[in-house]
């Protein structure tokens, strides 16, 4: 039975989230790495219950929030894999008592400022640049991460657990190759630098990568002790252009009302605007940018993405979708168009509560 | 006292917003049209109810889910100015019940719909197209409008009232010259379709038009009904840049946590994300997109932008801010940057509960 939508929804087919989280599950367990999966993604204590199936038992969110709302929802292991924010100490503190909490620290104003407020236990891994250039300790600066892991052993209540980094410029990456590339490229400069501070006494120094493209497509990810990726659960548009996953594997889509037709232009017009899909976007082969495919809604689902047919603009409400001809015809005013997304985490931040092809709602 | 903020936080100065209520509604009084402001920007109950004491009794929104919420806070007569969305038409019945309805349609297929399933009866806007191309009848193609007025006359509870625009191609004006351009050349459209239309036989057509540039950079808004700006509530560094305010205009900032530091590169890494303030963006002088202008936070609220500096690349919850060199050193980790957004209404609509700088929290 067709989903009966009223507004922009967020549809997600359960089935290809399980199929994306056991993929990753198994690949982990191959390559015997922990995945300690990002749930940003999802953001949805039902969404993580599924992954307790596949062993998963450690998890990563970017904020003291996300972990205290998966703390209450039974979650022990938490890593906020985000440079750790000094003004939410008290809640911090509230989460190290009862929790196996993981700090990041970068910065020796951060790990003393831990050492004098924390009052309970917590891992700190220091987070390590290997070429992103967005936040961290370049990865060829060991001296500064020896003296910041001595800070942090010297301190009372922290504990110097590893290094850990996020390759976001596989984002980037032109061809599965360049992705592979910079998978191994991240290995070998983490392993540098482990070398250099179990060069000065550090002894069981984990490492921690973790994105979605080079968890994707790279086949062995032993050589690191976690992974992170949070992304590969939905994946979407932006994912499936880089290689990561075929358009199969994409689990959420915005189901959107067709509220009005320009037959002279192609163009169809959706109530779904930028702040229900955000304005995140991927480019097309003739350098358009784009806010996500079109598919039609189907019995069980949703089509293929129509060919030569995407979410050309976006204002606050209103999506402006350019439609081959061939389908325009097919598609009426008080229908309803599926977006699949430019970026998945995004959208599912801005919808929020997910209606499964069940009819089922899962809210936050 | 400064406002002890925790996580990113939607700030607002109260007396810019009343300072731009009272300017539009006054330059509504003197040019005799009537303000029937957009409430999207800040879909708020409580700065909703900020307007009335300045004579607004009429109010804008884009969707049947907002105008139930401003129903229920007693707001009596509401437009929704998108293209119907017919599969809320229960809802909308619940609505026309009960309130004085506006809705906006612009094509057969609509009416028709509205025709058989309306129970109470609603007001008819035609949506206009005067140059933006987004959606609506072309303002040259009279002999439509004229056939799409009789369908609506023709139906039992819908009345025909008049005809809207939303000119939001001066979003792309490079002059307030420009702008003023638009504003009287939107006018003169509208009002050679409304010729036609009268010629056709009806009377009272009304006219609407409105966006936030064109309101607020013409002096003399006469020649026309109401007016529907929705941004000039809180302004932003996108109106800025248009000349539709200058900075002091700006009501609304993220404050943002600072968790990082580079002095390498001048940047420094805020907590504060495409998850809190969009990724609608700005164009700087030298052609690079910006996120954000950033300014420190002061006892009274906030200071000018600091100049050459603004957020210039955003992760789901990562900013990252280039800073001039002369500001680095007085900006810590563990403090707070206000972020003056690139567009208000996103990031409003991210945030959603705004703490005032008398440290009142104003939630949905």
């Amino acid at each position: 039975m067709k989903l009966d939508i009223k507004k922009p929804t967020l549809v997600l087919d359960k089935n290809r989230a399980l199929r994306n989280i056991e993929k990753m599950a198994l690949k982990a367990r191959r390559s015997k790495v922990k995945l300690r999966p990002h749930f940003k993604t999802h953001q949805s204590a039902r969404i993580g219950g599924w992954f307790r199936k596949y062993g998963v038992s450690s998890i990563t969110v970017y904020s003291v929030d996300m972990a205290e709302y998966f703390a209450k929802d039974g979650w022990e292991d938490i890593s906020i894999a985000f440079p750790v924010n000094l003004r939410q100490i008290k809640k911090i503190n509230a989460l190290a008592k009862n929790i196996i909490l993981h700090l990041l620290a970068e910065s020796k104003e951060s790990v003393c400022f831990l050492a004098d407020n924390l009052k309970y236990p917590v891992n700190i891994w220091l987070k390590i640049d290997t070429g992103y250039g967005r936040t961290g300790i370049l990865w060829d600066e060991a001296p500064e991460a020896v003296e910041l892991a001595r800070e942090i052993e010297k301190a009372d209540k922290l504990s110097f657990c590893g290094l850990l980094t996020h390759s976001g410029h596989s984002y980037h990456a032109k061809s599965k190759e360049q992705i592979k590339e910079i998978y191994f490229d991240t290995i070998s400069k983490m392993n540098s630098i482990k070398k250099a501070i179990n060069g000065a006494g550090f002894d069981d120094v984990q490492v921690s990568v973790g994105d979605t493209p080079t968890c994707s497509v790279v086949e062995d990810l032993s050589g690191v002790d976690e992974i992170r990726p949070g992304n590969f659960v939905f994946y979407d548009v932006q994912q499936m252009n880089l290689g990561s996953c075929v358009q199969e594997d994409i689990a959420v889509v915005a189901a959107c009302p067709v509220v009005a037709k320009h037959k002279e232009r192609n163009e169809i017009v959706i109530y779904g605007g930028a702040d229900h899909l955000s304005k995140d976007s991927f480019v097309l082969k003739d350098g358009t940018d784009a806010y996500g495919y079109i598919a039609l809604q189907q019995e069980t689902g949703w089509g293929s993405a129509l060919e030569n047919s995407y979410v050309s603009s976006l204002s606050q409400a209103h999506g402006i979708v350019k439609v081959d001809k061939r389908y325009f015809d097919k598609i009426d005013i008080g229908g309803i168009l599926m977006v699949l997304p430019a970026h998945s985490c995004l959208m599912v931040n801005l919808l929020k509560c997910f209606l499964t092809l069940d009819g089922e709602w899962l809210r936050p």
